[in-house]
């Protein structure tokens, strides 16, 4: 049994509820964080703090609690976990509004989750991705807006792919949840901009630093062609391979030494934390 | 006091609430519409369930209810509503999702509202406008997506505005929540494409053709400069004078005779629905 804290009040996941004039609800206003716990820790808590408090600031929307105070909370919900590593969601909307649009007061909820560990076959065989020409608004900020992706998730299903990747005008962002990385030779390759900036991706960026040339730059289609691996990152996939996008295979359409070797690199920072 | 259904429950609106693993909430996905009572009837109910099945449909969610099963439910929440005229608000959501992104079963909500008259002092005088480079996504799917203009509040009261006119390349399309009309001579001109095709739009075109010569085709800013008049339509704001975009005075800068008729016109209409 997973619990939440929804301002002020603890309580178990399946009783929370919010209110029907909540701008979530009536104009898509909210955003968002997530991220896992490791041996009972919350995985660099620092950057996610920094990040939420980013998206906040430029979505208009103050935060309720300081940092400790959340950290107090994120410690007493994953204790309520029960011991096992959990994923927590921070979740912050516009709030309820008597006019159906003007903020008055954000609504905060912070929720802890059981988590949905990424299949070992995908480790194994790479994933395969269909292309979408679409660039996500204020890429950056984590706002709760995956209309695109929900309503992709048919043509995904149907071409035997696991997710998206977003191009637009040919220039790749990242996939609809995750972060996009290509590996030319010593070079490690990213996309710098129209992107969410994952905390997982600077974990590896940081990883990569001692071994690959790391190159953050504009990353276009025709960057596929000679890339020898791919892969995405994410709080949950963490560093898993990408082998095919849409037609193309990438590289052999196996999975590759150096994605390997950088997901040996992030599991023994984690197992360490 | 107001009550709502949900899911098959009325109840009064302050005691609904929806769970936190709502899609609407998780990923901002859902839509919604809203229409108006006049002497206890709704209005235009035909034109309104037709454009929240196209929404549902494009948004590929089935609606848990029949149009008649529909219609008594807003009668029997019209008629708690104690006789007053009231909004009704439908909204649907992606629902539950045991995964956080994928459609299980959406959430239907219904909500009568008191309805917040425009004030008379903007009939009489026109509003003003600002201007913005965007469109909004699936512009003729009535989504929650309303992240732009809370995004603009403090610059359009900064203003003195009360509204945006969205713009894209030139390319008049619409304000944050109506229409956009204008007149030159005979002609009522209001753009085609991009747009939410509203419902008091629809009704305001077949007002007028009895007396102008309608045309829908794309508006530019271009024909801002040589406009006698302007307007916006909404359910709430029916027609409604636009004398200043931006830096830019429409014809005299006053309230106009042509704009006043189609009010009247309106007016007319809906007392006696």
């Amino acid at each position: 049994m997973h619990y939440g804290y929804f301002n002020g009040t603890i309580a178990p996941t399946d009783q929370l509820a919010v209110g029907v004039t909540d701008l979530s609800l009536l104009r898509g206003y909210g955003l968002f964080d997530y991220f896992l716990t490791y041996n009972g820790r919350p995985f660099q808590w620092d950057w996610y703090w920094e990040r939420f408090q980013n998206s906040a600031m430029r979505m208009h929307l103050p935060l309720p609690l300081t940092k400790a105070e959340t950290y107090a909370i994120v410690l007493e919900l994953i204790e309520q976990s029960g011991g096992l590593d959990v994923g927590v969601r921070f979740i912050l909307t516009g709030g309820y509004s008597s006019d159906s649009i003007s903020i008055e007061k954000p609504n905060l909820l912070i929720l802890t989750e059981s988590i949905h560990a990424t299949p070992v076959v995908q480790y194994e065989q790479g994933i395969k991705v269909i292309l979408d020409e679409y660039v996500r608004e204020m890429a950056e900020v984590k706002s709760t807006d995956y209309k695109r992706v929900i309503l992709l998730a048919q043509a995904i299903r149907a071409a035997g792919a696991s997710d998206v990747l977003y191009q637009k005008g040919g220039e790749i962002s990242e996939l609809s949840r995750s972060n996009f990385f290509l590996i030319k030779g010593n070079q490690l390759i990213t996309p710098n901009r129209n992107i969410l900036y994952g905390i997982t991706r600077r974990t590896v960026i940081q990883l990569a630093q001692r071994d690959f040339d790391v190159v953050e730059r504009p990353v276009l289609l025709s960057d596929l062609y000679d890339a020898e691996e791919a892969f995405t990152t994410s709080s949950t996939k963490k560093v898993l391979p990408i082998t095919q996008v849409g037609d193309l295979t990438i590289g052999d359409g196996k999975v590759g030494p150096k994605a390997k070797f950088l997901l040996e690199q992030f599991d023994e920072l984690i197992a360490n934390w």
